[in-house]
């Protein structure tokens, strides 16, 4: 007999592991299915950011981090070293291991929480009385009845036309976060947040890392003077970024990739690697998923269609995270989560999209919440400006790392913030104040006269709000 | 004849420099007079947190954090390295320049902003029609006449009774931040702030430190739950700190110093180490000031006597900083410059000292805001508590630094914020988003219904808000 849940997840990723905990957390019996393995064919829920996205990343950005900063700063701190050596294996072994350490704490709070999981492919089966028949294929086959479902299946990596994934020679994310010896030449097409990332980690051990772009403008949905700094930064370190390329033919030979392509000047350049990675976005993931047996519709995109509640087409399927519109960000994902299954209970969740804050971990990191100056400029809407660098702050100076600077856009009306823009030391972690602020509509001047622990990075949060009023008080 | 300003600002620390620079700002005739000088002879203000306090105490924590990491933590990442050695000369000179970045930061503040300064010590001279006189000693001798006076000349280290600091082999924060060779042994009296920031400095050099405190608990002002996983942390890394003594005869010989003290167990004890760093608080500094001149109240503990808007006894006699009341810090400081500055100006200034953060620099780092649960019980307030560990946060695990955990204490029936105490990585960074939350009076919920970036440590701060209504998502 079919095993009946009141709440059926599909994906395990960020949007289908909270989802599920905290439909459980709200009294619901759920399950979760996640076909997810690790190298040992074990459960590894987590979905891409868990796996080969946002925390191998960072993990590999650490260790890749610490190798330049003993290489190329220590120096300047007194400390001298011999033999600097970087055991590539060794540090994919860390990263592996921390990508477990995620996804058995995953599978600690299913059982905390009273999940259900199941290991395996999640598809539609039919639409029954009261619910939806889902079914599990993998090692054990199951059928279970969801009065309610949840489509939490996440995005894959785009590839080029005609230019399959080897993950050998060819690669997406989850290739490029597995390479275990540095190569002598990289390529990188595409300069968003994977391919920064991927490039920075690669080009820090030492490989020569040409990263090329279609599009005429470097991360055209930063704020221009943000990515302009950023630029320059990446520059200086090395990262070869080529803007305004148009990709001919790539070509795998035994050992390595050649790649043609025109120049923004309009020449005819072959790039040899000897690993490409392909990072040119994402589409929604629905391979396996079935939708057409219980009529859920996709839009144009292939995304499923879904409106501002996360509600599809059928009556009682939701989907969230990459798998439906909007940023593909695990956090959006997990506010998703939360809000559909506060809705399935009866409740109100809420997700405002206007204060979800992006960050890409390149050094320097770059992060921000709310409007561009261009996206201003474009919505006509007034606003004043305020930039404070991080040259001027006391903490950045302690710690050797003066790139960047803190940026606020606020209304010039009602001096509202409207956008937070920075590149910087650690601003990933500085972003949150911005975040808070704004769910709080507070104005420029309120963060102007908030106490700022001194001495910190966050001061420069506080003084780049005085310079919307032209008030710094330390540049 | 003598020089006639709006304002004299009599100290450029924190409070001195930045309410002189308020005030230019805000259309007046301002001058401000810093004796300090540095090794060459020229000015330096800043005043301590600059020159001997917050900033180089930084860049000593960082350099020598580089250094054990490279020690201890490198093999982890699969980086390996020779021969680690610290040039603690050199390590100095780079806190020394780093230093002097600051000091000539501050001219270059004065000057953009059309502050006069004054390079010498400031005195109160006599009260004269309309204001008063003050001299200025030093180089040049000058007799300023001022409307409004400012005094912001900080605080000294506290000495034991009957042991002067040489700062040669009984330090104050001034000798221990100059110390060029790593001392064998290394005692440190008193297990406040500086006592533990330097103490870390040296140990992860390779001192064997060892921390004598008066009271029977550690950092008996700062959350509890806090102070134990801190203690817990400072122990494991090799930090010997001893609770509850009684310092007994400190005596120098010529190459050393032995502290005999009795143990929490009643024992005598004879300590004898190379350098010794007596922090066992400050005091605030008047002297010189010529306080009496114009009969300037101070307080029974040496402060300048002042209400909540830094008024003296005297009209037109303003104090702020570490020579009033309140906690020493150079936050706190320029929040009362900046508000000084404007009520001189007609305007309202406000400093909310419920919402002044605290952050100590050790590693794990320690930081809060509002109050512990200690003083929740003793003002009889009902509260909720809920924590977070960053064992379980995906980017503390991807650092490599998971130890600690934020906390959160929120009214019992309002779910309003009362405090925010955290320890653990970059902490010092996170509680900015904690104090903004505390001004706009959020609840608890507030902040666990607000996006924060994946993967971030700010994210455990979103947690711990969550496990107030124990719903976390991620433990």
């Amino acid at each position: 007999m079919s095993k009946q849940f009141d709440v059926v997840v599909i994906g395990a990723g960020p949007g289908g592991y909270i989802a599920a905990i905290r439909a459980a957390q709200l009294g619901m019996n759920v399950a979760c299915i996640d076909e997810w393995q690790n190298a040992q064919g074990g459960a590894a829920p987590g979905g891409t950011c868990t796996n080969v996205g946002c925390i191998p990343s960072k993990a590999l950005l650490q260790s890749s981090e610490h190798f330049e900063h003993a290489k190329l700063h220590f120096g300047d701190h007194g400390i001298s070293v011999k033999d600097v050596k970087m055991d590539a294996a060794q540090m994919i072994a860390r990263k592996d291991a921390i990508v477990k350490q995620n996804n058995d704490g995953i599978l600690y709070l299913f059982k905390k929480n009273k999940v259900t999981f199941f290991h395996g492919r999640g598809a539609f089966g039919k639409a029954v009385e009261g619910g939806y028949e889902i079914t599990v294929s993998g090692k054990t086959a199951e059928t279970l009845v969801a009065k309610q479902v949840v489509v939490a299946t996440g995005s894959n990596a785009r590839p080029l036309p005609g230019v399959e994934f080897d993950e050998q020679q060819i690669l997406s994310n989850d290739g490029a976060l597995a390479i275990n010896a540095v190569p002598k030449k990289l390529g990188v097409i595409g300069s968003g947040v994977i391919g920064l990332e991927m490039g920075s980690v690669w080009r820090r051990l030492g490989a020569d890392v040409t990263v090329l772009e279609g599009m005429p403008t470097f991360l055209a949905a930063v704020d221009e003077q943000v990515a302009k700094e950023a630029k320059k930064a990446l520059d200086k370190q090395g990262l070869k970024i080529e803007l305004g390329v148009k990709i001919g033919e790539i070509k795998k030979a035994k050992k390595g990739v050649t790649v043609a392509y025109t120049n923004a000047k309009g020449e005819d350049v072959s790039l040899a690697v000897d690993k490409l990675i392909v990072s040119i976005g994402r589409v929604p993931n629905t391979t396996g998923l079935n939708a057409e047996a219980v009529g859920l519709q996709l839009d144009e995109r292939g995304a499923i269609a879904v409106n501002d509640l996360c509600q599809t087409n059928l009556p009682g399927v939701w989907a969230v995270g990459d798998v439906v519109r909007g940023p593909m960000l695990a956090h959006k994902a997990e506010e998703e989560a939360v809000a559909v299954a506060e809705r399935i209970a009866g409740q109100h969740g809420h997700v405002n999209f206007n204060t979800i804050p992006w960050v890409i971990y390149t050094s320097p990191e770059i992060a921000w919440v709310g409007r561009t100056e261009q996206q201003l400029k474009a919505d006509g809407v007034k606003y004043k400006a305020g930039s404070f660098p991080f040259m001027a702050n006391g903490r950045a100076r302690a710690l050797g790392d003066t790139t960047g600077f803190v940026k606020f856009l606020a209304d010039a009306a009602t001096d509202e913030i409207l956008g937070v823009h920075m590149v910087g030391p650690m601003v990933s972690e500085l972003i949150s104040e911005a975040v808070v602020a704004m769910e709080f509509k507070a104005s420029a001047e309120d963060i102007a006269r908030i106490c700022h622990a001194h001495p910190s990075l966050s001061e420069s949060t506080k003084e780049a709000a005085l310079a919307v009023d032209k008030r710094t008080l330390n540049f």
